[in-house]
């Protein structure tokens, strides 16, 4: 097939949902695909890199940005913000790259209410809550205050599920890749993205 | 995932563009599909099967269900009718399987028209005119006058691609067939065809 127009890609999903894990093997996994680097005012978790996991920004700068319209969509979740701008997504597809988008629930709807773009959006789905706080307290990074907080956060964002494309159970790992892969390599395929190729 | 709700594959390609291989492969790897027995007014070839292949039936038996509206589409080519039941997809859904449809440009428009089914529809398009025509001169089930109607018939085919939601080249048979089973995976996953196990 000839090169498809490139679209985004919109991944949400609860925390400890191994979301982090399959966006970095789809990554491996498909040439011609862009991350776009969100903005956030979040304190830097240890082995993040500025500029490559995120823009490490202050809340004045973030609020400066904001005010300025620069974000397609931003969020604030856990008293941090978070934010996309358009010219971080701009810069990939104009490279002629799918870009994965690494959103909330807000964001998304923020997204979708924007209108702008061409997207896919993919919830990736926890097996089941207890399942979601065992692998939340594993990971160990969280205070049990902040674990409570992500799994009642978890409820309601699971509640938003049914307002994107497709739903992912990542109940086992390779199955969940093997999914999200046929998401994109279909999506590629649509006649919607490949139309000058027939003229 | 939990069971999706079961939807119609519909799937057009002008001849000898590998579409009945490709279907047969589609339906070893992928259980719960159902494959709908279109009724023809076409001589039987060597090795089809009544009931099977096709429910083969004359001139008059066709008319006379066409007339009492017994099929979703069907639609007259190289001087043969053909037509899939609401009866013969109907049975296939009822037991929870998705249905592939094998159907021309003609079929996929009325089905289009008859707005009653959820369905998917993929065009297979071959990889170029020439290649098309060796391959029909390869099969040698058909006389010259044939394979030239046939091709005629290919390039007004493929003016109608844009029309499915799909398009999928047959250049490599291992590449398109990884591409078709990654839009019914795909497709399967889809939030509208899932949106009862949120509940």
């Amino acid at each position: 097939m000839s090169k498809h127009k490139p679209f985004l890609l919109v991944f949400s999903a609860p925390s400890g949902c191994g979301k982090t894990t399959l966006l970095n093997k789809l990554r491996e996994k498909f040439p011609g695909i862009g991350f776009s680097v969100s903005h956030t005012t979040r304190p830097r978790r240890r082995g993040e890199v500025d500029g490559v996991d995120y823009h490490f920004v202050d809340q004045d700068k973030f609020k400066q940005m904001r005010d300025a319209g620069l974000f397609v969509e931003s969020a604030t979740v856990h008293l941090n913000s978070y934010g996309t701008t358009f010219a971080a997504i701009d810069t990939l597809l104009a490279a002629g790259n799918d870009v994965i988008l690494d959103i909330d629930v807000q964001g998304m709807r923020r997204l979708q209410a924007a209108n702008h773009y061409d997207f896919v959006s993919i919830f990736i789905m926890p097996p089941g809550l207890d399942e979601l706080s065992s692998r939340l307290r594993l990971r160990d990074t969280d205070s049990e205050q902040v674990i409570k907080q992500r799994l009642a956060n978890a409820v309601a964002e699971i509640k938003a599920a049914p307002l994107y494309d497709y739903n992912v159970v990542n109940d086992d790992l390779e199955n969940a890749f093997t999914e999200l892969s046929a998401i994109i390599t279909a999506e590629r395929l649509r006649t919607s993205r490949n139309i000058e190729n027939f003229s």
